[in-house]
């Protein structure tokens, strides 16, 4: 083929289907026969225009997995058919300073897919070769798609806190993220405490893994965890400070509120509960590419799955508004290979 | 003597000198003659009747030192003649489950001293046993009561983190405990910036081990911190959560703001300051009786010096006021010898 | 009962069944109906004389879990009837710089159950208060009594490295220590592989767990664990240094070779493989009672089981040879209620 | 110039003088016009033959300090006329797993300075840019030399512990290494034992900030650090495991041995020291090229100077056996503007 469908976005909420003509790769990039491309909460970023140049036509998704179809100049690591990911980091620069201390989620010369160059709406990508991730032979691409940056957001926020093997954990959120935080929480050896709205999803949690569930309509869940003994860590995917706050009376001694989905309006705790205590608040991003290929293998050997929602590409406007009403149960997946 | 004279808190910012019985130490305690007390800015706790039982009277006061003249039943390894410090926390009980993971810190039944039970306005007090400081020979009485409390409470926040050699480390307020602070970082061997209202302290600042000075009515302390790389730990001693949130922005990548004061307002911060550079927001309490003992031993070698202005007990009222005042150059310490 | 039987020994591997005299506890201490207790090779220490006073008759065993029926002067946090085990180390002093640190494990002055004073072959025991470990209703006293010790052992080693999720971890040799450590380590999340002389216990190490099995007769340990990509831990649990010194050789980059076991020859590495590669070579005992709360709580919700080949007190002498044979499948337990 | 002279091994400690041709650098790398580089015990390996392929000429040398005068296509980030150094590692290639963790010192193909490439006994000298290291203002060449291997080495590993403020810190050997290890020690707030054969270097170790010196010859140094409540690190700079293996009594509870000195013999503990108090023995390499500036950083600001005996590009065989008899006073450094 000489040309790709892509879905480019053109204003708010619009999406519109474009035939683009394939490119040799850049120096330092590969190109990708893409197989499958998740959507993510964040992909409202490209959606609402809020992006460097909102006239210029971008291809969301940055949950993408594909085939290397060709390979640019200088690129020595990777091969023509190897099955890869890219997920919301577009690969380190190497160069800058944080790259030079090893920081790669921080480097200051990165894209992120989907958001400030073309992601995988689309049946071609392009990615730096710095950003790629091996995919493991056990997992479909669809399946792997979610873990690339869902998956990833929550096993990184938990894997670089360093608390007891046994200690009570809550993911707060059992959405794209949440469902799959308390898989990992789970596997990785911790009693987990799941928060939502209602107790609708009070089952499905308990499947997951959960021992515990709280509903934070029917009782504080600050309280409710104290309950429990408190949380060593709470992972509070909501994207909205006012939901998150309240979490911090939660924490056990020494307590971490992570913080992983960014929100409008600030985070706002007192000062007592942080110093009595020693409790912290901090804020998780992705990691880097490697660590995403240790998610991917720790998923795939221990069973994580993301309960996904199958579209083809052409549904994808209509995914990514099934996505935007939060009744996806739990992750929209597109499929260019169907 | 028989009996002691002692400051007792009678109503808002009311003392009054008494005359009181001298009692043997309950088992497990000691008596303390007392030679030294700080003023502290907690000890408006006591003075503003915020404690169990404001209708009982209470003698303030949490940075004492005073030489052992009685043991109570089961103290078996201090003696009489000691010379020792008892600072906020007035010593864990050994036995509930903080105690049993060692966090003694956060022991449930652990007297405040001068907020929960009487504390060092006075010439005799009464500590636990497993609240005790060996005070090092080379520390004058005066000299070591301020370090107890304004300097441990600094000390431990720079101690508990673990920052590369030579980072830049803030300190916001330039008073009794960060003027210690200052001293503290820079002899830790770190960068130090200076954050304080007014350029009136610039040169004192400097002159204690400061790098920078950053007068925050002049600039934006949070953009002046990005100018010289970020900071790697910031220690906010301002009680004050609205003067402590805007500093989030001067952290350098994976930076921490340290909370030491507690505030009446809540400290609040954007999600995306958090997230993107995994930033850190932390409570910090002063440490373990031991952790005292590394405190002074560090500061009578390293020459870390509370500036203080000393007053008999007599004064203890006057003294309590020109601390509320503000315009004590840094901190107040009573004098019972003198 | 106003006696109880009680198995001391009488010289080397000599034992002798004895009727004792019940007492009242010492102040801090209680007593135990003992319901179980586990046989460890650390016995050895007592069964071969290598203690203070080995003229003095003394109770071996250390993995004991009883009722406490008499409880000592100053013992408020325990009650009659609560079940309750005591491992090998018998409570801290409180009082001594480690334990003011909450170094509880390196306290100056702690017995040591079965070593320094009477252990756990007997219908009766005394413990320290503060090393009591509350022993949770859905264990059993059998299955509980081998996880105060062997799997305490092997679980704090674990506990106490920051090991990513999915990392390789090594358990070498599959004996009491180390069926039990494939078990944690594998619920804990890693990728685990088991070390072990001879291919008898490949089937089994599987089904504890083990993602690898290496036959150390067939195959030198630590080329095979760098075939498997490098080990991020390595639990040594024989007790030789010339059978430990080589696997440092299969440790990943950072990786960290942990020594259990007490031998009685050195353990002895090349210096480059240390430096290149940054590997370090640790030793780690059991933790404090609170850990081994931990411990149990963990091992109940996942399913951590012990081996055991169980025995009537009667049999003790007949169970400890059984143990030093080195063919006991993989713990022998006394049971008192038997 | 379109030459430059150069020293080059032509067999066991034999040097020759030659004139090499200027060329143009690599892709990727720059070209340095050498103003210093310090004589480093490790440069036995080039003089005694221990590198790939000894029938090739090679240039020792890897405590370089120049100014480019060439760049290579690719390099972005470096200008002529900057002053750089470059130590050991002479620079990551980005791309292996450990690169792609951030993990630079462990590249798997990565040149080592002067060992496995040409180094910098030369007016000139190649480097790959992701090995260089921002020399500060402040520093001469001459004194920064030094400072790339021999101090960075002693600072990295004293900045990789996470120790505490005021912890006894062991140097042993007081050469070309311990006589910087001491000064960062101090500097970075710790105590300080130095421990050198002899008593000679007493009153020089105790200037460079020593609080205590042991003469080994006169004591054992595990006792003497006992004596001093024993050592929560000790850098051990002697290239000799067996003088190394008896330090490890010496240690605190939970202290670490560091090795920064490969040695021919193997490094020998006993388990017990290891078990009975969780202490580590670790090596530990020079770090990472931005770390490297970190380093200069702090040494520029506090003061940290390397003692060097100063001889011209001429004296090169010279100088390095006066390193070689151990009789430099500490560091031999040659002058290539002299």
């Amino acid at each position: 083929m000489s040309t790709f469908r892509a879905f480019e976005v053109t204003g708010s909420r619009q999406f519109k289907l474009v035939e683009r003509e394939l490119r040799t790769p850049l120096p330092g990039q590969v190109r990708l026969k893409v197989e499958s491309c998740g959507i993510c909460h964040t992909d409202v970023l490209a959606a609402e225009g809020l992006r460097a140049d909102p006239s210029q036509p971008l291809v969301p998704g940055h949950e993408i997995v594909g085939v290397i179809d060709a390979v640019g100049e200088g690129v020595t690591t990777w091969q023509l058919g190897d099955r890869v990911g890219v997920g919301f980091l577009g690969g380190q620069c190497g160069q800058c300073d944080p790259c030079r201390r090893g920081d790669f989620v921080n480097c200051t010369d990165q894209p992120q897919m989907g958001t400030t160059v073309d992601g995988g709406y689309a049946e071609a990508a392009y990615a730096r070769a710095s950003g790629l991730v091996r995919i493991p032979e056990d997992l479909t691409s669809v399946a792997a798609a979610p873990l690339l940056c869902a998956g990833f957001t929550t096993f990184n926020a938990l894997q670089s806190l360093d608390i007891s093997p046994g200690s009570l954990v809550a993911v707060q959120g059992i959405g794209g993220l949440g469902h799959l935080g308390v898989q990992y929480a789970s596997k990785l050896g911790y009693r987990v405490a799941a928060i939502a709205r209602g107790s609708g999803k009070a089952a499905l949690a308990k499947q997951l893994g959960a021992d515990h569930y709280i509903d934070s309509l029917a009782e504080d869940p600050g309280a409710a965890l104290q309950a429990l003994g408190g949380a060593a860590a709470i992972i509070a995917t909501a994207t909205s400070g006012a939901s998150m706050s309240p979490l911090a009376t939660g924490l056990a001694l020494h307590g971490h509120l992570v913080v992983v989905g960014v929100a409008a309006d600030p985070i706002s705790v007192n000062t007592p509960d942080l110093i009595f205590g020693q409790r912290t608040l901090t804020g998780s991003l992705t990691g880097s590419a490697i660590e995403n290929e240790d998610n991917l293998a720790f998923s795939a050997a221990r069973g994580i799955q993301s309960m996904n929602e199958v579209m083809p590409l052409s549904d994808a406007p209509k995914a990514y508004e099934h996505m935007l009403s939060g009744d996806a149960r739990f992750r929209v997946v597109l499929d260019m290979t169907a």
